[in-house]
């Protein structure tokens, strides 16, 4: 076999992500690689932490990119705040309710688990029992957007009962950033993580991560060192921290920093109220065009993320063939259900820069053909 | 503060990485995105763990890119071999022999250090020692190529040593991959990591891995789960198996990856003795060049990185100034010292694509008249 240079097509990413990337990103991305340790260098990550701070809504002197995925991002959270022994308390509404919790055991955490159906979802009753009956608690995890369902939870009033019970919460942000509200500080929120290929619109590998206070008391009051070497948020701080000397840890991935900070000055610039309302628009264009071709949502219209709009794949429809075709012929990609939803629904993903009007009519005339043939 | 595009300029990446990246390289990495899991991007992901054996020299059919830093890379290989209680022979002879002590201990392992001085190659004769001394060993570990001093060590001893001794080895190739010969099946090497952003001349960002049939034996005779949920390779398999359906892990960074696939496209192109040959005549111009000018190596000639030039600082010099002025008025990176050699010591990295006659030349003659201003 002789390999040749990948040439991959121009694809349109209505998945769950990877989700569509601006030119100017990509542009970005591809500009000349400086040390990671340069000057210009360290004063791009001070502007990138003012950036992702905006996004956030936060103040959180502690805010990064870790430099690997959204679910490098949990671990991070997971493996740096729990000890061996601390009970967590885990919100499981679909896949990554359970990576949650795959995370914790292995952090050496004891698991509470609270499951509710997928779609539906987290019970913030079921979480106040929860805590009321553990009042031990440590932490309360969960999921703000389920990327699996589409479903989103209410992360403000989890925030609000953990701080009553003294706890601290883990927030998974990863679908939520950027394309639903999302307020760090004013929803009392300690560690929250996220991923760059979604509402950010910027290339997969990174995990926007921040810390409050109270987590980053939690890590420095750790009687064991955190099991991790590379995750170990105490020594990623020595070279992230704007105060003296930078001191090595890993060599940061130069160029997808570059193009993270190219996404969130996009952000920035459009501002993040407008982002959230174009998120919405798209959406309810979106569900109409599916509705009238007869289409059923997975999640209930009141906690619907507009950025994942899940749908149950019409009775006897070969989903993956219309998928392929949707690929091959239109150059679309549409995301396969996952986990309890596999090969039962859909995935339409409309994320960052993907929200858009000729998405949107492109998807619903594909889809149409598509489902017509 | 308003914030800007971040426009770097093009600096001479001379210090011990990340390395000049080709333009071919960068402009692969600016692609447009593809889904994670498209038929043509699994395809590429198949081409490119064939060009990752011909690099690592190596059938091993476990043979990926991690998705995270070299660091990561260590941390996957440490955190999979190891149980409670493992006894591992750690070699020290430079910052990244201690990391791994670290990352031993992290692991609940238990680490045998053996000691040589920063600059000189792992000792043989000691690595043999420890092994008569503790017959239980499970895993002997060592790094190929220090970055933090330019020092070789014996990978093809150690290796025939640690398989006479039912021992597995975790070698360090972050250095050395595509810079000076590593033959891991010959070698008998069981699981040896890179770096993306050294010899290879790609962004920095990934690991290269790579697991023999010896090393997956102990991964599958595990009793207790990975400690590490995203560094679980008995997962990430799922995604990287070329046999059947590939299974959702985490999402891959998509854009990097094509960069990678792109550099290993060059090194194949090249030629690896090819490439090992330029590394060394490089290395040969740029020592001739820097004795002449008073320069004392910090490692002997046989043990010596022709892509790691580690040279004392001339007595009486500044040499953060003298840094400062070569990155300001060349646009040249050269590398401080790290650890023990910190203040004492230059790296000058020849790596990949920037192991090139005008590389050395501008070295050379910036050197020159920056220490005579």
């Amino acid at each position: 076999m002789t390999i040749q240079s990948f040439i991959p097509p121009r694809r349109i990413l209505m998945g769950p992500g990877p989700s569509d990337i601006s030119p100017q990103v990509l542009q970005a991305l591809s500009r000349p690689t400086v040390g990671h340790l340069d000057p210009l260098f360290v004063g791009m990550m001070d502007e990138l932490k003012q950036l992702l701070k905006y996004a956030f809504q936060t103040e959180n002197e502690f805010t990064i990119a870790v430099s690997a995925p959204g679910s490098a991002g949990m671990e991070a959270c997971f493996v740096n705040l729990i000890e061996a022994g601390d009970k967590v308390i885990v919100c499981r509404n679909g896949v990554f309710g359970e990576r949650m919790r795959e995370n914790v055991i292995r952090a050496g955490g004891e698991a509470i688990v609270i499951d509710d159906e997928w779609g539906c979802p987290v019970s913030v009753d079921k979480v106040e029992q929860a805590l009321i009956d553990n009042p031990e608690t440590k932490i309360v995890a969960f999921v703000h957007a389920e990327t699996s369902t589409g479903a989103v939870s209410d992360a403000k009033a989890i925030g609000a009962l953990a701080k009553q019970h003294n706890a601290l919460t883990i927030v998974d942000a990863v679908t939520s950033l950027g394309g639903v509200p999302l307020k760090v500080d004013e929803w009392q929120l300690d560690a929250v993580y996220s991923g760059s290929q979604k509402c950010l619109s910027c290339v997969p590998g990174l995990a926007p991560l921040t810390f409050s206070k109270q987590a980053i008391e939690k890590i420095q009051s750790r009687t064991t060192p955190v099991q991790s070497w590379f995750l170990d948020q105490s020594l990623v701080l020595g070279y992230w921290s704007g105060e003296g000397k930078r001191s090595y840890h890993h060599t940061a991935p130069v160029n997808s920093l570059y193009a993270l900070h190219e996404s969130l000055l996009i952000l920035q610039n459009e501002g993040l109220e407008n982002a959230w309302q174009r998120h919405q628009a798209m959406h309810e264009k979106l569900k109409l065009g599916l509705e009238k071709l007869g289409f059923e949502f997975v999640v209930d219209e009141a906690y619907r993320l507009p950025q994942l709009n899940a749908v149950y794949v019409p009775q006897g429809i070969d989903e993956a063939k219309v998928r392929s075709h949707l690929l091959e012929t239109y150059n679309l990609e549409v995301g396969a259900g996952l986990g309890a939803l596999a090969g039962k629904a859909w995935r339409i993903g409309l994320m960052g820069y993907g929200a858009k009007e000729e998405n949107v009519a492109l998807c619903l005339r594909a889809l149409e053909e598509s489902l017509t043939q």
